[in-house]
């Protein structure tokens, strides 16, 4: 089958956001927990949320301005602080939910059933059931001209992990042992299975 | 267990790269084909790929210029275009086996035993044996200025999907039965097995 930039255009918004969304492979599943200046708390589920760089330690997302990321862009971009927490299979569906369009003064913890959770005097609040967290200071944010969505960087200040035995003595964190979910298109959630750890290349 | 950031500038070079790779959750694998003005083939794996928008289609991925990456991104920096090729449970050693640092005149498609593939009349190489290709063009390219990285953002303009059954008429393309593996720290490679596909998200 071959689809061409042509083809796409002629299809319904929705099934062709549903396409592209697939077109990059599996993504991350991650909740941002932000909490505004006046103290309103919001959670959004991301799947854009990638690698950047290990020193130092960098995270990066895409945000869209124009959708239920309003609010947490507006949040972290006053505070310059927010979380990331690794969806497991156990609350998957509970992240997938913070994807509706709740009215500002709701807060997407309560609606949802998640238990915001502050630690080590961080000002973002925490997903409590998750069990691998990460909390960022904001580095860098720009809007890309090709699209009006937002590139937030930011540089990782905090990692919680649920439990030690994830981390091994390489330096390898077992997501799959933590039950990390990985996301397809717009709505598909996967566990996964290691089908190996390869050896660094070499010619 | 609590790592901040000073915890980890004390590590290894190596295993923080391990830790910090694993913090964004599962990464996408694909690989990304290139090819020079001359003729010179190159091919590499890329964990970094992430959905950027669906209209128009873009793709965004972060390349290390002082890595292997440097000849991946002169090649698709000269000619405006390069392929990303899903990565498959069937040639996932394969695709690792191109992170290795080989000369310049070596192609990693015959050093790797994959095939290059000309369709449509791009100009650069798809990999024969993936199942899910896109050709892009490059739409912007960037210094990151908080560690040098480059953000390559490309438009999508092929489409090229070995099974018709893969796309759903919801246009979900099944990347699951496609084989498609995700990827996790450095050099961990799964399967997924799907735990659901969940409906739009309303409050």
């Amino acid at each position: 089958m071959q689809l061409t930039e042509a083809d796409l255009t002629a299809w319904p918004r929705r099934r062709r956001a549903a396409l592209v969304n697939s077109l990059s492979g599996f993504k991350s599943a991650n909740l941002l927990g932000t909490r505004s200046a006046g103290g309103q708390e919001n959670l959004a589920m991301i799947s854009s949320v990638f690698h950047l760089g290990a020193d130092p330690a960098l995270a990066g997302m895409i945000l869209r301005p124009h959708s239920v990321d309003r609010h947490s862009l507006e949040y972290l971009l006053e505070t310059g602080v927010y979380t990331l927490n690794q969806v497991h299979e156990g609350i998957h569906a509970a992240a997938h939910q913070t994807s509706a369009r709740y009215p500002r003064a709701v807060s997407e913890f309560d609606a949802v059933g998640l238990t915001p959770e502050y630690r080590h005097g961080f000002a973002a609040p925490f997903v409590g059931e998750s069990r691998i967290k990460l909390g960022l200071r904001l580095e860098e944010s720009q809007t890309l001209k090709v699209n009006d969505t937002v590139l937030v960087i930011g540089r990782i200040e905090q990692i919680l992990v649920a439990e030690d035995a994830w981390v091994g003595e390489d330096g390898y964190l077992d997501i799959e042992a933590a039950g990390t979910v990985a996301v397809s298109g717009l709505d598909g959630y996967h566990r996964a299975t290691r089908l190996a750890r390869l050896p660094y290349a070499k010619p």
